[in-house]
This record gives structure tokens, C-alpha cells and sequence, in this order.
């Protein structure tokens, strides 16, 4: 078998279908955000804004962030030196657990590389750990869920998405003494949809079921210190597990788990994806801790990010694009086909230097293809305004479909 | 089925066998390496010296790290933003990239959140993508590759540890048309024995099959720019993939493969684990890639710790410290033991200020439980001197076997 030649054969599927990925090479600019510096092939480059970071609020360039970072390099060094057991665990992942834990209301929290690593590692190991487990988990899981649960090699049943009805369905159908763990999302990341969080518990409770909630979209922007979409309704007491991330409103890097003092201890002594991998950079740690301390406190950026993004809707629905409904701050414009979802996003960035990636299959459904604006508290009106106006002169070019009026 | 009461049993288990983790609380300090404070559970601290770090060279408090670190967190802030796809490539990750596909002869390089990621998502996506692919992993493989491999569902064959006889024996057993990949490393980490490389390549020719090399434990440190022992054997283009870390020797974090340009893009497009995860931070990219140029040109960190290392196994034969023989720079002191192992490792920290952590099953089997030194150029020869003089002290006390002097 000739591997070169079927490497490139899958290659070129790829860019026939437009699901070919190239990557937008940017600098990002401290103190500019959202702008950015995109480098171009042929090495020159081109301010652009960008309008579908993860960095949802901005945090990565805080200033107390940056500084707590520079402060604890010059401390402590780069990077950590080791796995948490073999000389890697630094006083700053001590606190920052700390505050995970306080965060979520739990008694532990542990820190990983990741949040697809926390996914995949604490889903797998207590999947695979518990002799019988059936895991519940969301049709809309994300990839890191999926995974995990796949790796554990455990029963498993899919419940249509958002459907605490579908998932009672199943649960009563399958052996009540079997250990069952329900796994699902806060807010979806792609359709921007959030779960119905006590109605899943509550079947949850019915069939005796721990629960395991993926907040990695709502944490440092949503309840009142930034818990999340649990906190803000009060239910986190009723999930076994939150997992979280520090790389997405927090503005850092890695991922989490929270849980009681015997369940995170179980998972720290016992997942392989833990163990054996070297801890994060203590000044990684200092950053993520300084972020969450800031936003358990702060409400001003929760309340520019929302008032942000109910303009880019208005925006939009002033000049009738059609943009997928939620009660979230990610905002879908549709376009439903592979390569004109590229197209018109390479049009957005080389002739308007806006920057926004087309959502492709595998990440979305075959015939869903968006584009994903995440609007920041840091887009100003005059971003906006810009946006939304060059959105309307391609929508006008490619001849798509308007909403409605 | 109760939960907690099954979690709280497995943990007990442990503490009984001794295998129950309890990490130090350390906080390194950037120009005191290998010196670090460590925080007791009372909330006391006591100065230390680390013995069992993976920062080999003591490259994570350099002072071009540190600054590159800095520099980059102020121009361009804390964290990546989103996955390399979506906003997250930052131009020091191509900048990365370019260093590390140069360092190994290489077509082209992609950067993962940790080596053990690395291993897990390409070792799994060339596995999973590959119809009837067949790997041979040899029997002492890091967890993160048996894992990937595990996860891809392929046909798998376990041969003996650094044995090219068994490999071929086992690789004449199959389809002489199978797809084949051989995956082994270069330094095993334990035992700091090291492969074969160049008669497992001439296997993995003999059967027309790819080759992976994970040298983590090798870059930085081995070969005229620090390429690894495939640099310093003269054999980088003989592997298909060589996969390395920037968390050890290069005093980062993240991990990387290197190979033609063709399979890299391939693991890039079809790896789960690299395209759902948050990019690394473009300060840790800059940090690296820095460590990595200085490392190329620079002969005097590796020249130190050979010469470290040389001093320490000197001092430990001076004693009849029984130590592990192997051709590397870790040195295995060998306990046999996991209460014993754990108990020295107690009175090391506690009575000595010496901070070397037990390594017990299931890191390494049962019976080979051992003190696992790394010694870095940073340690001084007093620094030497008062670690064999304790650990002679310690054999005494625990009557533990002394080497046939």
C-alpha cells in the first residue's frame, strides 16, 4: 500500500469538498483586541478584527492577567518541569484549584492540560472505571466528550439533544442497579443553545444517575461570579461533576474538572491523560486564577458582552440576515454549503479585513455550514456597523436567502 | 449502586499498597533551579533542592525564555484565543513549527497541547484513518502512545522492549500487504535505556513499513543541535515521524510530530485531538522556539549535564549506591519497594530538603519501585555531594542492599 498516495488522496477530498482547513496566521495585539495582524502567504500583512475568538471577553489581554503572567515568569520560570506527581505540581495550581473549586461551589476541583483533556480524560476514566456504567450522553456532545466516553469502552446511549424526555425514555429502559452518569453541555457551542439543566437533573435523580455538566462556553459569562450557566440558575449543587476551561472567557489555556473531595481524588489517581502528562506553566496557572478572581467580582464585563452581542443581532436583523435564534452570545449566520460559507469568509477577510471562520463539516452537520460571530465587549459600534454592512453587500452578491421581514 | 462508596474503596486500596499520590507543593525559582520552596500542609514552607525534574537542562528559568515569554504576553497577551482553525494560530506557532521541522530535517512540524497529546491524537489518527493499518509498539511504550493506539481500534502487536528480532519476527507473521507502523522511542524514561534505532528501521524497511519515534526524553539533549539521538545517530530521515516535547528539556510546554509535509497535514486535518482544543498560548510558542534556536547552537548546557550526570553516578558508586546502568542521563536508584520507596522519599524531603519522588506501579511494574534522579547542569558539586551522602545514610537505616563493590 503506497501510504503517501492515499494520505494525498484524502487530502484532495478534502479541498474538493471545501472542507480543506487553512489556518488564519495571526498576531494577536495586547491592548487592541479584537484587532489582530494577519500574515499573509506571501509575508505581508494586514490589520484585521477579529470576530470569532473563544477569548470571549477579552480576558486574555486584561491587564491584570498579562501582568500576573509576566510576574510569575519571572518568578517561577517557564514552564512547570514535570507531571503533577514527579516535581510538576507548583503552588499556583494549588491555588488556582482553590479557586475552581470556590468557583463552582465544590470542595476539589483538579486542573488539565485541556478542557478536551478534562472531557477526555475524567468522562473516560470514570466510564471506564465503574464495572457496568452507562453513560447518557447529549447527541451534541463535543469531540472531547465523545472521545472520552468512546475510550471508556463502556455501554453508551445517545439522547436527542436537549431532550430530558428522550433521555427518560432510555434511562427506564436500561437495568435500574447499573451505575449511570448523565454527560452534556451548558451551552452548545455551535447553535449557541443552552441545555435545560434542571429537567435533565431531575431524570437524572429519578434513575440514580451522577451528572456530568460541560460549561466550557458559559464560565466567566454567565451567573453573578461567573459559574456559569448552573450558577445563574442555582442548580450547581444538583451536578456531580462541572467541567470547565480556562482557555475560552478566561483567557489562558487549559481545562478542569470540580467536583466532591472522592470523585476529583478518584480521577486525579486514576486518569491516564492526568498522570502522565507534564503540568501547566505556573504563570498559565497565576493568569487563569487572576482571570476567574477578576470576573467573580466584575459584572462590567458580563454586561458589555451581552449588550454587545443584542447589537450584532440588531445589526443584523436591520438589514435581514438571517442569524440563528439563542439565548446565548453566539450569534450563527447560515449559509448551508461548504464552499460558499469559505468563500465568503475569504471575501470578508482579504477585501474587509474581517476575520471569521467557516464552520465546516465535520464541526457542524453537512448543510448547516455558518458563519460563527462572537461578538466581545471590546467590537465597538463602529465595528459593528462595518460588519454587518459588508455581511449585507456579499449576502446581496451570492444571491442567499434574507430573513423574512 | 453507591458511587461514592466504590470511588472512596479504590482509593483506600491505594493508600494501602502505597500507591496513593501526594503531590509536593513546590514554587519553583526562576534563577535558584534546581532550588524551589516547597509549602508542607501546615502552610509552612521549606527551601529544597528539586532532584527529579524533567527540566533537563534548566532551560524553563533561561533568561532568553524568560524574556522571549514576557515579551510575547506583552504584545500579544495571554492565551491563543480558540483552536488553531478558529482564530487561535498565532504567528509564533508558525514560527514553532518552521524551528521544529528544521531541528529534525523535516518537511514540516505540528505543534499539540502536550506531548502526551501528541502521541495519543497522531499515533491514533494514522492508526484509526489507515483501512487494515497493523502498528508494533514496543512492550515499554509511554501510556499517551499505548493509549492512542488503543483508541484507533487497528491490529496491534506488542513486541519485546528494544528487541528488532521479536519485531521482525512478528511483522514476518502478517499480511506482507498490510499497512504497517512501528512506534517505539528513542530514550525510555524509566530505565534511561535507550533503542535501537537504526536496526528497527532496517526492520521496518525490511517490511515496507512507517516508523515513529517519540524522543522526549531526548530533545535538547542529545545530538550536535540537540535533535535527538536519531540527530546524533545521523538517523532523522530514516524515521517517518520523529515526535518530540517542548516540556522537558526545552522547559515548556506542548508537544510536536515532525514528517513530510504530506502526513503532517494529514494528522492536522483528521486528528480530533488537535483540531477541538485551544491552541497553546503564543507566549509558550515563543518560549519554546527560543529555547529550541539556543539549543541548537549552544554546546554547554548539554556538555553540563553529562558531565552532571557523570558526577552523580560517580558519587553514588563512591557509597555502593546500587544505580541502574544505561547510556542516558537518568538515574534510576533502584528500591524494589513501594512502602520503602515512599518512606525514603519521606525523610529525603522532610530530614534533607532533598525532593525526589517515589516512582511506583503503575508508572513502573511492581517489584522495580525506584528513586528515578535527573541531574541538571544546575546542580553543584556540594549539591551532589549532600544528596549521596543522604541517601548513604538512608540505606544504612533501612538496611537496604548495597552494590557488590
Amino acid at each position: 500500500m503506497d501510504l503517501n498516495a492515499y494520505f494525498e488522496e484524502r487530502l484532495s477530498k478534502l479541498h474538493e469538498n471545501g472542507n480543506y482547513r487553512i489556518f488564519a496566521d495571526l498576531e494577536r495585539k495586547a491592548g487592541a483586541f479584537p484587532k489582530a495582524t494577519r500574515y499573509r502567504e506571501d509575508g505581508s500583512t494586514q490589520d484585521v478584527t477579529v470576530w470569532c475568538s473563544n477569548d470571549y471577553l477579552g480576558m486574555g489581554q486584561h491587564e491584570k492577567v498579562v501582568s500576573a503572567m509576566q510576574e510569575v515568569i519571572a518568578k517561577c520560570g517557564a514552564g512547570a518541569g514535570g507531571t503533577r506527581n514527579i516535581s510538576g505540581t507548583n503552588h499556583y495550581h494549588v491555588l488556582l484549584e482553590n479557586e475552581l473549586a470556590d468557583l463552582h461551589g465544590k470542595e476539589a476541583a483538579l486542573i488539565f492540560t485541556s478542557g478536551y483533556v478534562s472531557n477526555w480524560a475524567a468522562l473516560g476514566t470514570l466510564a471506564s472505571q465503574v464495572p457496568g456504567m452507562i453513560v447518557y450522553s447529549d447527541a451534541l456532545n463535543h469531540a472531547s466528550m465523545i472521545e472520552g466516553i468512546r475510550h471508556a469502552r463502556c455501554e453508551k446511549r445517545i439522547f436527542k439533544h436537549n431532550d430530558p424526555a428522550d433521555l427518560a425514555r432510555q434511562m427506564a429502559a436500561d437495568d435500574p442497579g447499573a451505575p449511570k452518569m448523565v454527560a452534556f453541555e451548558s451551552v452548545y457551542s455551535m447553535d449557541g443553545d443552552i441545555a435545560p439543566i434542571a429537567e435533565i437533573c431531575d431524570v437524572a435523580d429519578r434513575f440514580n444517575a451522577i451528572t456530568y455538566l460541560d460549561e466550557v462556553h458559559a464560565v466567566g459569562m454567565y451567573g453573578p461570579r461567573g459559574g456559569g450557566v448552573a450558577e445563574r440558575e442555582g442548580l450547581m449543587d444538583r451536578l456531580t461533576i462541572i467541567e470547565g476551561t480556562l482557555g475560552k472567557a478566561f483567557g489562558v489555556m487549559g481545562g478542569y474538572i470540580t467536583g466532591s473531595r472522592t470523585i476529583v481524588d478518584f480521577v486525579r489517581s486514576f486518569a491516564s491523560g492526568f498522570i502522565f502528562t507534564t503540568a501547566l506553566p505556573p504563570a498559565l496557572a497565576a493568569g487563569a486564577a487572576t482571570s476567574i478572581r477578576h470576573l467573580k467580582e466584575s459584572q462590567e464585563e458580563r454586561a458589555a458582552h451581552q449588550a454587545a452581542v443584542a447589537k450584532v443581532r440588531a445589526a443584523l436583523e436591520k438589514r435581514n440576515i438571517p442569524h440563528m435564534p439563542n439565548p446565548s452570545h453566539i450569534v450563527p449566520v447560515m449559509v448551508g454549503d461548504a464552499k460558499k460559507c469559505k468563500w465568503i469568509s475569504d471575501i470578508l477577510l482579504d477585501n474587509y479585513g474581517i476575520y471569521v471562520q467557516p464552520i465546516n463539516y465535520p464541526t457542524v452537520p453537512v448543510g448547516t455550514e455558518r458563519l460563527r460571530f462572537t461578538p466581545t465587549p471590546l467590537h465597538s459600534d463602529e465595528d459593528i456597523r462595518y460588519l454587518a454592512d459588508a455581511i449585507c453587500d456579499l449576502w446581496s452578491q451570492c444571491a442567499l436567502a434574507r430573513a423574512v421581514a
